[in-house]
């Protein structure tokens, strides 16, 4: 069974670095071969992001909310994320995005928002149901030339804390044994 | 193999309904005899909660680092957790939860803070490394009552997400091999 | 000297009640007469709010910053301000709304967000620079029947606090004297 | 008519650097001869923080509720305010600093924490009723030989903000005419 991964990148100029780090971290966390990957440039998306109903955007949506994996990509802006990743997630219901892993990413021009995937974003998408497996991603462009080292180790915080959780899904009361 | 779980309460009086909160959802969330429980009441160490150092706060905040489940649990105050469980938290390095799966817990007067588990506990276990599976509990006191459905409608939530997560964790670079 | 006033509406409806209560705050705080007021329903921008550069949306942007107290109102949307709001939000350097007194207002369908405008739409607009005169203003649509009670409760505390801090400002380094 | 102002350290080490930039802040910001001022190094009353009642405490809640204009100063620790400054603030009941200008101050290591005194203690202060003017203030300990220019600059916008703030107190439907 292969795994549905999405990524999703919320900078309002299509094709930035903020998406390359978010399919390098995608790239770099999961084996090949073992999931199949959506990439959604939401800049590509602008002139429909506001328009409700809207079937191209609903099936858009849809999809993330059943991907298994999904990195939230976004550049800082004001300290936390564009206005354009806010106008895709709010239109999800209430805990749209149960059962979906997200993985908070924003990239910044130095250190001093460094906060903002894990205080703002993390908690934007717990809200919205989501399993967040660890502090957020955060790149500063003084950091670009060594990016792979950087996700590298955020990768290995993320999948050890996977296994860990792994352990508990094992054991709740609901769990459908192993064997099954 | 037995989960070691931890349950923290940061209610500066003992005994209180937050941490009775906090035990009913680990009973409801694990099977009976998956697991080994802790339960720390901090009200009974606010002599120690600022000593530096201190052996027995040392030895206390390892034993719950060391957990695969830890329900932090408060009630509001500020619409936000105590401070005594911050001072418990502060006590911890970077990444000091790192492999922790974390449920944060509130229990307040009414609905008005209900964000506050999601948006203020939620994103300080997220920055101590700690995976959050889904939105945080919350338990207006008006509900005390119907204390079981409300915890039994959360722990569906919790499971169904961690089982999720889970799925993901096979397919991880790192992964150990379910065999080995 | 007449106040310069605006009221930034971030549902992507127009002419929503969010707009109308926001509209009353700004007429029950300040006395008739004493300012000239804009009112900008952000719904009849969607086209250009993603458009860089855009004169009109730096027009606008301008006469925001520009002002002395705004009015920042948006429906509750993941428990947080708009995706519309933020993006107009967007377009500001940092520190680009110093000097403006802002007033956080969200609106709800219960009291379960009411800690959005306080923990959410405050801490962005006092990264923009702007001066934030007391707890935000929620509004349950519940409450639509006594909103004018609600109202007044507000306003009687942003104006005591405001007179409050202008005894302040009489005495910084930098203050002109009274009689310049 | 003397300003009534108080520092708040929140460091569980006394006559910390954090404390000595809070005063800095202060001495810089206002006239000399125009206040009043009471440091209160919280370090000094661990002993009493979490006793109820407490008239020592209860005292000195009140004494900086009843002030004009507070600056509360903490180090950083997991990217946020200490658990000694929350348990101070938990004492109050809720809007317990309306009136008061509150000023958040975080110091730290370096700047991947700066969005702390605006994210994270500036809407703690709001939910108390307080104006908070402008942006949080922020110092790493790297800019400790250059605090004076870095302070400099922060009263700079907070005096400009209080006073663009008191033109609109004058217009308030409650103000009393500069003439009473």
């Amino acid at each position: 069974m292969s795994l549905q991964v999405a990524v999703v990148v919320g900078n309002p100029k299509p094709l930035s670095r903020t998406r390359r780090v978010a399919e390098l971290l995608v790239e770099k966390l999961l084996e090949p071969g073992s999931y199949a990957l959506e990439v959604i440039d939401l800049a590509d998306h602008t002139d429909q992001i506001f328009a409700w109903p809207s079937d191209k955007m609903a099936a858009m949506n849809a999809r993330v909310a059943e991907s298994d994996l999904v990195v939230f990509a976004s550049p800082t802006y004001k300290a936390t994320y564009t206005g354009l990743l806010k106008a895709f997630l709010d239109r999800y219901p209430a805990n749209g995005l149960a059962g979906v892993t997200a993985i908070p990413v924003h990239t910044g021009a130095d250190f001093s928002h460094a906060m903002g995937p894990t205080y703002n974003l993390a908690p934007l998408l717990v809200e919205l149901g989501a399993t967040v497996p660890g502090r957020g991603f955060y790149l500063a462009l003084s950091q670009m030339d060594q990016v792979a080292d950087v996700v590298d180790a955020a990768v290995a915080e993320y999948a050890a804390n996977l296994s860990r959780s792994a352990a508990i899904a094992a054991h709740t009361r609901t769990a459908t044994p192993a064997s099954a």
